[in-house]
C-alpha cells in the first residue's frame, strides 16, 4: 500500500478537499499528518486549537484515506521554550541549542517529559478513538541532528541516576571504569561529570555508559509515549519513523513499545553524503541519481527485524531533497523502483514524503509527489503508476501474508558503534561502512538477508555474518553457540567487556570457546598501507585494520597474512576474518560460505540486486542500460520481462 | 592622480616633513591619513591631543599634498572598550569579540553610536574647513573580519525594532517567513531571536531578514557619519574604502550617503585566498604574481556603478601582503600595470597602501612604496614611473571627463548574494565565482563592462547579464521589461519572492511575461557529476548546477540537455541558460549575445585585457610573454607599444 | 641500561611481586612509578594512603630494581578539581577544560601552585630517603593536550605581573610592541588582556610575550617541584619527561633546574601524526611501521643537549600506540632497534612504557612488555634481547664513559619556534618541518650532531647549521661571531627584534655585521609556485618560502635565483641560503660545507643512518631489505656483521 505525508495546518483550508480526494484518486490509502503541528494545535499555553485538525481529518477520513497521527512533540514551541529554557538540550560545551529549527528539547529534562505527557495525552484523547484513525506516530525521526546526547545540567542529574541503578557503589564504578588509571576515580555519584570538554580524550568506559544512558533516555520517552496512546487509543497501532544510517540510540529497545518500525528512506542523500557509510567518491558519483543499490535494501532489512517482520516506509523520496551536501534529482522511474524496492522487502506501506512541495522555510527545496504549483510532478506521476500495479491480482494474493525469514542473518548492534565510535583507533574506522561492506557482497550473491541484533535465536539460519560485535554478551554467546549454519565473525568480535575493558583472555573473549583464536595484537592502516592476505589461492590487499592472532591448534589456518600469521581461522562451521575485508575477498568469504551453508546463490551484476517475497522474485536495475534479468528460462514476469530497463525492476514467479 | 596612505601617528614627527617632500617629488597628490588614530586623538576619555595631527596635516598640506582624512571609528581604544563593554560585537555563539585587533563595535549599538558622534564630530568640526583638506573617509573597511553581523543583545533588540517596522504585526511575519512550517510562529516581536545556535538549519527567511537588517545597519551608520561631516565640512567629499569580493552589506544601499565610492584592491591576496571566487588552485598558481586577469577590473566596473561612474582606489597594494595564505611578491611591473588598469577603468585617484611598511605590529609583512628602513622600494619606483607617465598631454586631455557608459551591462546584487549564501542548496555554490565566470567570459570579448544593479535603468545598454537575481523586484522587472537589448538570465533568477518562498508560479516567477519559461525542478552536481548540453552544434559537460523547464510554445528552444529537456531558450532578445555554464558555453553565449547585439566584439588571448577610456584603448599584459597589441594597424602608441612587454601595457588611440 | 615504567596502583598487589621479579630477570634495572597515583596516595582530602607505595617500593626494591618516582601532578582528583574550580586551564575562549582525563590545571593558579606544594613535598618527605630510590620524574609531560598557554583569569593576573617586570611602564610596553598601529595603547598593566578571542588577528608582539610568559610559568612551576624534592631527596637526581616534537616552552629554560633531561620516544605516533614535521603522504606509509629515520635521533640529540650531554628515554614505544590518526605495529626488530639507536645517542637508560598493557580506561590500546593477560609480548621479547646484549664487554666498556661533542652542531630555538607559529606567513610554514629538512640532509652524511641553543659556546664545532633564528640575542650573536667553523644561516634569520618587530637595519639585523646581507623582501609560495635557484651548475626548484637580498660587495654571490637576485652568499665561511631547501640543495649544501670545514662524510643510503660512541659506530637499517655496512673492510663487529640484516643493526669498532 502506498501512503504520503501531509501537513493540512501549512496549506489554506480550501485546498484541503481537493487534495485528498486527488489522494485517493492516485491510489494512496494512507496519510500521516501532525507530527510538526503543535504551534497550531496549541497557538497559546494551555488553549487548543482542536477545529482545524477535526475538520482536517473528518476531510481526509471523507476521502476514504487511514490517518496515521504523528505526536507533534519534535518542535515545542516559541512559547513553550521561553516560558521553560531549560529544556533545551546543551551541546558539548555546555552551551544551550536554541529555538529555531526543530528538535530542540533535551530527553532528560523532567519539565519537557511533563509537558510532552500533557500534549501527548490531550491529542491522544481527542482523536484516538477516530474512525479515520488508523495508527499512531511518536515524535519525529529521534535523535535527527544529533540530539540523543545532550550536556544540560538535566542530563547531568539523569545520568548520575542511571549510573547509580547500574553499579550501585561508586567503588564498583571505579572498577568497570578503571577509573584508578589517571587518578579518575569518583568518591560518590554526585562527582561524575557528564563526558565533555575535558583536557583530552575522555575515559571510554565513561563514554559508553553515556551514550547508553543517552539511547535509555530515548527509549524511556518513547514508552511514556506509547503507554499515553495505549491508555486513549485502543486498536491503533504505534509506530516511530526511524532514520536511515543513525545509529546514535538503539532502535532494537526503542521498537520494544511500538509495534512495528517504519523508517524515512532517502537513498539520494545517504550516498552523497553520509560520510560514515564509507563510499568512494566514484561511487558517490555513480550512484548519485539512484542511490547506492544497498542502501534502501539495508534499511529495509534493518527495519523489518526491529519487530516481528513488519515495517513501513513512512518517508520515502519523491524527488530532490534539500539536506544532502549534493542534492540531484533522481533518474526518472526511481521512485518507482523503490517504492517496489521496499515492498519487495516486506513493507506494508511506502508512504512517499510529502504530498506537495512546500515553498516556504526550511524545506522549500525539498520536493513532493506535487510541485508548488499544485501540478503533480515526477514523483507523483511515478507513485501513481505504482498504485496502479498494486492493483494486480498476483500483488493481491500476497500483500498481506507475512514476511518469512531468510536463510541468512547479518547480525548489527548498536552498542557495537558506539564503542568503533568511541575507540575508533584509526581514523574513519566506521562500523556502517565495515558492516556494509559484507552486506553489500550478500547482495552481489543474490540471496535474501534478514538484519538481527545479538541475542537473537540464530537456529534457522543456515548463514551468518558478524561483522564486528565489541562486546558478546551472554545472550549473544548463547545464540551463536545454538546456531549450526556456518557463522563468520569478523575483526573487533569479543574485543571488549560489558565496561569496555579487554577481556582478560583476550579478544574475542568468551567466544574463544567456539573458536579458538586470540587476537594478540590489532593494527590500524592509513591509506596506502597494505597487508598482502593469501587465501585460496588468491591474494588480497588488505588496509584500515588487521590483527594478530594465535591460533589453537585445533582449528584450521585457510589464510594468512605475508607475514605468515594467520588470517582466516575456521573450525567446526565457525570462521573468523581477521581483517578489513577487500571487495573481493568479501565478496570471495561469502561465496565459499554460502556454499558450505548449501544456499543457492550467483554472482550478480554490479548494478542488478534480487529480492524475493512469497514465490515472486524481483530484480532491480539500478543502471541506465537493460540487462538480463537472472531469471530461469520461461519464468512467468508480473512486472517488466526478461530484460530489465534501465532503472527500472522485473518480477516473475519462482 | 595618485595618492598614498600615511600614519603619522606611527611615526616620529621628525619624519614626517622628510616624508611629505617625498612623496610630491614622486608625483603624489593625495594622502589618507587618521583611521585607526583614535587612541591618539584621544588617548585618555574627553582628553583631545590635537596637537600632533595639527602638525602632521600642516606639513602635508604645506607640501601641496590635498588631505583625506578618515574618521577612527574602526578603532575605538582600549579605555572606550573598558567603559562600555557593551559595543563589542558577538559571535554566532552569543560569544564577544574582544578588543586586541581592530572592527571590535557593533553596528546596532546605540552605545556605540554615541561614541561615534561624539568622536566623529570632534574631528569634523577641527578638520573640516582645514585649506588641505579635500576629503574624508568614513570608518575603513566596513564589515572586514566578518562584522556586518553581530549577535549581541543590542542586535537582537534593533532586529526586533526592524521587522517590526517591516512587518507591522507578528502574523505578518508569521506569514512571511512561513513560520507555520515546524511550529515556528512568535506571538510578538519580543519572541523573535537572533537567527543563531538552532539545532539545525535556521528558516532562511529569519536568516535573509538578519541578513538585510544587518546590512541596513552598515547603511544607518554610515548615513549617521555623514551627516556629522557634511555639517561640519562644507564642500568637501565623502566616500568609503570598501573591500573586495565582499558581499555582506548593500554597497549600494551606503553609498547612499556617500559622493562616490572608492575601494582597497589587493590583487594577490584575492587571488591567493577568496575561496568564494572559485578559482582553481591552477589558477591560483599562474596568478599568483600578477593577480588574476579580472579581479581588480571586476571591483574598478562595480565601485564605478555605485554612484555616478566616479570612484578611486583608496588602497592599492604596492608589494607582497601578510594576510594572504601565500603571500608572494608581484612581478616587477603589476604596481604599474594595477595603476594604469584602474586609471583606464575610470579611477580618479590611485592610492597606495602604505607609504612605508610598519616594522612593529599586525601588518608589519605587508609591504609599503618604501622598506621599514626608509629606502624607496620596487613598487615605489613604479609609482613613480607611473606618476611620470601621468604628466603627458594625452593624459591630461582626458582625466577630468566623466566617464561614459558601457554598452553592455552586468546585473550584480548582494541580496541575491545572501539568499545564494543561505541556501546553496550544493556545496560551494557561490554567486560571486557564477558572477565572475560571466564577467570573465564578458572581458575575453574586449568590451567594456558596466556593473549595475537590478532596477537601475537598462535603456542605454546593448546586452545585459544577468548571472544569477533571486528575488525580482516590480522595479528590476520594470527596468529589464524597457530593455530592447539583448538580456540574458542565468540560473536561479527570480526563484525567491521578497521573503525567500518559491514564487506561487514557481522561477523565474514575475519574469514569466517577459520569458515564458517555468523552473520545475533544479539540481546541484557533486565534481565528477556532469549533464551534456548541446546548442549550436557543441556540447558541454554542465556541472554544479541544472534546471528542468517548462517552456511555453511562444519561446524557441536553442540548446538542450541530453535528456531532451530544454536548456537555453529564447524569446525576444530575452534569453534563459538553465544551467551553471561551462567557460567554453559562457563564452560561446556571449560571443553570440553580444553579436545579435550588435556589439564590435573578439576572442582576446588569455592573459590580455582591454579597458576604452575617451577615445584610449589600454591593454594590459598579465603573461610573462610578450603579446601583440589588439590594436588595428597604424594605431598611435601613447603607451607601449605594438608588441606588449611581459607584465605590462600598451595605449593607443583608438 | 634498561627501565620499564610501572603502574603497581593499577593492578592487584599479588602480582608485584612476580612483576618485579620477572622485570629483573629480563634484564631491566630501573622502573618509574607513581606519577599518576594522586587519587591513590591521597584518597581523601589529607588523607594519605601511604602503605600500598611503601609496599610497592619495597617490593620492587627488593627485587634488585632501582626505582624513579614521579611527582603525580598531571593527575589531580576529582575532590580537589570540585574544591578548587579555579584550578582548571581555560580554553582560547575562556572556557574552563574540565576533569575526566589529565593535565587539568593552570600553571598559574596559585591555588594549585599550593597544592602542588602539599603533595610534592608530602611525597618527598616519605620517600627522599628511601634506599631504593635513585630519583625523581617532576610531574609528567608538560603541556601535553596543548596545556601551556592557558586562557584563565589566573593566568591573566599573572600575565600581568610578568609583564610588568619585563617592561616596568605601560609606555614601555607600547613602545615595545608597537600599540600606536590600531589603537592599542594601554594606559596600565592592568588594560592587557591575554591574547584571545579578539575580532582579528592579535598583535604578534603581544602574542609572543603571552607565549614567552606560559613558558616561564612552567620553568617556575618545575624550579617550584625540584627545589622542594632537592630539600628532601638528597643525592638522588631530578629529571622530566619531555614529550618529542613539542616547542611550546622553552625546554632548556625549564631544564635549568634539573640534572638531566629525559623524553617519551614513539617514533610510529610521531611519524604518523605531528602535522608539523611535515612528512609528505609517501614518507608516512614508508615509514608507518619503522618511524622516519631522523625522529628518534633528532630528539636523542636535542635532549641530550640540554644539560651537560646526559639524558634518558624516559618512555620507549614497546609496540602500536592508541593516540596516533592510525597506529600500526612496529616492525619485528623495531623495538630492539631503537633501544640501541637510543643508546648510541648516548642515553644513560631506555625505559619501555609499559610493562603490562592495560585493559582498562584511556590507553588501553596502548602495547607494553606484556600483554593483558600477562604474556611477554613481542616488545618484551626484544627488550630483553637488548639486556642480554647490553652485558657484553665492549658495551660495559664504554657505557658509563660521558658523551663527546660531535663536530657539527645544529642550533635549535623555541623562540623561532613560537615566531614561526605566531606569524608564519603562508600556511603550513613550519619551524619543525624547516629544521628537520637540515637535520636529515646532516644525518643522510653520516655525521654525528649536537643540538644546542643559541648563545651557546660554538667554538668547538667545525660546522654549525642555523635553519631559521628569528630573533639573535647579544649571546647568540657572540658565539656566531666567535666561531670560526663553517656556519650556515637559513631564512628568517635576525629578522626580528626582541618585541617581535622587524629591525630597522632590516633581517638578517645583528648579523649584517658577520655577513653583509640584507633581507630586503620575503615571499612565501603556495603549492606549485616554484623559484628556479642555481648554485654549481645545478638548478632547483624551491617553494615554500625565498628571500630576495642586497648583498655587499664584500661578500660572494653563490647562488641564483632565475630573476637574478642572489639565493646563496658567502663570507668567510657564513653563508646565507634565502631559500626553504629542497631536500637536495639542503644535501648539496651540507655536503660543500662539511667539505669547507674539512669533515669526514659520505652519502649514505636514504634508510641507513649512523652514530658513532665511543670508538664504536653503530649503523641502523630502517629498511625491509638487507644493506652492506658502511664500515671499512675488516672492521670487527660488535654487532650484526657486514651485512645490515631489514629493521636491525650491526656495529663496529671504529
Amino acid at each position: 500500500m502506498l501512503g504520503v505525508c501531509y501537513y493540512p495546518e501549512q496549506w489554506s483550508p480550501d485546498l484541503w478537499q481537493d487534495d485528498a480526494r486527488r489522494m485517493a484518486d492516485l491510489g494512496l490509502s494512507h496519510v500521516r499528518i501532525g507530527e510538526f503541528a503543535w504551534s497550531a494545535i496549541e497557538p497559546e499555553p494551555g488553549r487548543f486549537a482542536w477545529d482545524w485538525l477535526d475538520r482536517a481529518i473528518d476531510t481526509l477520513g471523507r476521502a476514504g484515506l487511514r490517518v496515521v497521527l504523528g505526536t507533534p512533540t519534535a518542535t515545542p514551541p516559541k512559547w513553550l521554550v521561553d516560558q521553560n529554557p531549560e529544556i533545551l538540550p546543551h551541546d558539548r560545551h555546555g552551551r544551550p541549542r536554541r529555538f529555531g529549527s526543530r528538535r530542540h528539547y533535551c530527553f532528560s529534562s523532567p519539565v519537557y517529559r511533563a509537558q510532552t505527557r500533557r500534549i501527548v495525552e490531550a491529542v491522544a484523547r481527542r482523536y484516538g478513538g477516530h474512525e479515520a484513525l488508523v495508527g499512531w506516530q511518536t515524535d519525529n525521526e529521534y535523535g535527527c541532528h544529533d540530539t540523543v546526547r545532550s550536556y544540560s545540567p538535566a542530563a547531568a542529574a539523569a545520568f548520575r541516576e542511571w549510573l547509580q541503578k547500574r553499579y550501585g557503589t561508586p567503588a564498583a564504578l571505579n572498577e568497570a571504569w578503571g577509573n584508578r588509571f589517571w587518578s579518575m576515580e569518583v568518591r560518590s555519584f554526585a562527582e561524575v561529570d557528564l563526558p565533555m570538554a575535558a583536557v583530552t580524550e575522555l575515559n571510554p568506559s565513561h563514554v559508553l555508559d553515556f551514550y547508553r544512558f543517552s539511547s535509555d533516555q530515548v527509549a524511556t520517552y518513547n514508552d511514556m509515549q506509547a503507554a499515553i496512546i495505549r491508555a486513549h487509543s485502543p486498536g491503533r497501532f504505534i509506530t516511530h519513523n526511524y532514520m536511515g544510517a543513525f545509529p546514535d540510540f538503539d532502535h532494537y529497545k526503542v521498537s520494544g513499545a511500538i509495534d512495528f518500525a517504519s523508517w524515512d528512506s532517502y537513498p539520494l542523500g545517504f550516498t552523497d553524503s553520509i560520510a560514515a557509510l564509507g563510499f568512494s567518491d566514484e561511487e558517490r558519483v555513480r550512484y548519485a541519481c539512484t542511490g547506492h543499490p544497498d542502501i534502501s535494501a539495508f534499511h529495509h532489512d534493518l527495519y523489518r527485524g526491529m519487530t516481528d517482520r513488519r515495517f513501513w516506509v513512512m518517508e520515502q523520496q519523491p524527488g530532490p531533497v534539500n539536506w544532502a551536501i549534493w542534492n540531484p534529482s533522481p533518474r526518472d522511474g526511481m521512485v518507482r523502483l523503490w517504492a517496489w524496492e521496499a515492498l519487495a522487502h516486506g513493507a506494508e506501506v511506502v508512504s512517499f514524503f510529502r504530498w506537495r512541495q512546500a515553498p516556504f522555510a526550511q524545506e522549500q527545496m525539498h520536493a513532493g509527489l506535487n510541485r508548488p504549483d499544485n501540478v503533480l510532478d515526477t514523483g507523483g506521476r511515478e507513485a501513481e503508476a505504482t498504485a496502479r500495479e498494486l492493483s494486480g491480482d498476483w500483488w493481491r494474493a500476497i500483500k498481506d501474508r507475512p514476511m518469512q525469514p531468510a536463510q541468512v542473518a547479518l547480525v548489527f548492534d548498536y552498542d557495537t558503534a558506539w564503542h568503533h565510535e568511541i575507540q575508533p583507533q584509526g581514523r574513519s574506522f566506521s562500523y556502517l561502512a565495515l558492516v556494509f561492506t559484507w552486506y553489500t557482497a550478500l547482495r552481489r550473491h543474490g540471496v535474501d538477508v534478514d538484519i538481527v541484533p545479538p541475542g537473537r535465536d540464530l537456529r534457522s539460519y543456515k548463514a551468518v555474518f558478524v561483522p564486528s560485535l565489541q562486546h558478546v554478551t551472554p545472550e549473544a554467546h548463547k545464540a551463536f553457540a545454538a546456531c549450526s549454519g556456518q557463522v563468520v565473525f569478523g575483526i573487533r568480535t569479543g574485543a571488549k567487556t560489558a565496561s569496555f575493558q579487554i577481556p582478560r583472555n583476550l579478544p574475542p573473549g568468551p567466544l574463544q570457546d567456539l573458536l579458538p583464536v586470540k587476537v594478540t595484537r590489532v593494527e590500524s592502516l592509513r591509506p596506502g598501507l597494505l597487508r598482502e592476505l593469501r587465501w585460496r589461492n588468491r591474494a588480497y590487499a588488505c588496509g584500515t585494520w588487521v590483527e594478530r592472532l594465535e591460533v589453537d591448534a585445533s582449528a584450521g589456518v585457510q589464510g594468512s597474512f605475508d607475514s605468515g600469521d594467520p588470517a582466516i581461522v575456521e573450525k567446526s562451521g565457525r570462521t573468523y576474518v581477521a581483517a578489513w575485508p577487500t571487495r573481493e575477498l568479501a565478496l570471495d568469504v561469502v561465496s565459499h560460505t554460502l556454499a558450505a551453508a548449501g544456499i543457492d546463490a550467483m554472482r550478480l551484476d554490479e548494478d542488478i540486486r534480487l529480492r524475493r517475497r512469497d514465490g515472486i522474485t524481483f530484480a532491480f536495475n539500478f543502471s541506465g542500460d537493460s540487462r538480463p534479468a537472472p531469471a530461469p528460462a520461461g519464468a512467468t514476469y508480473v512486472l517488466g520481462a526478461q530484460s530489465i530497463a534501465p532503472f527500472n525492476l522485473s518480477a516473475w514467479k519462482s
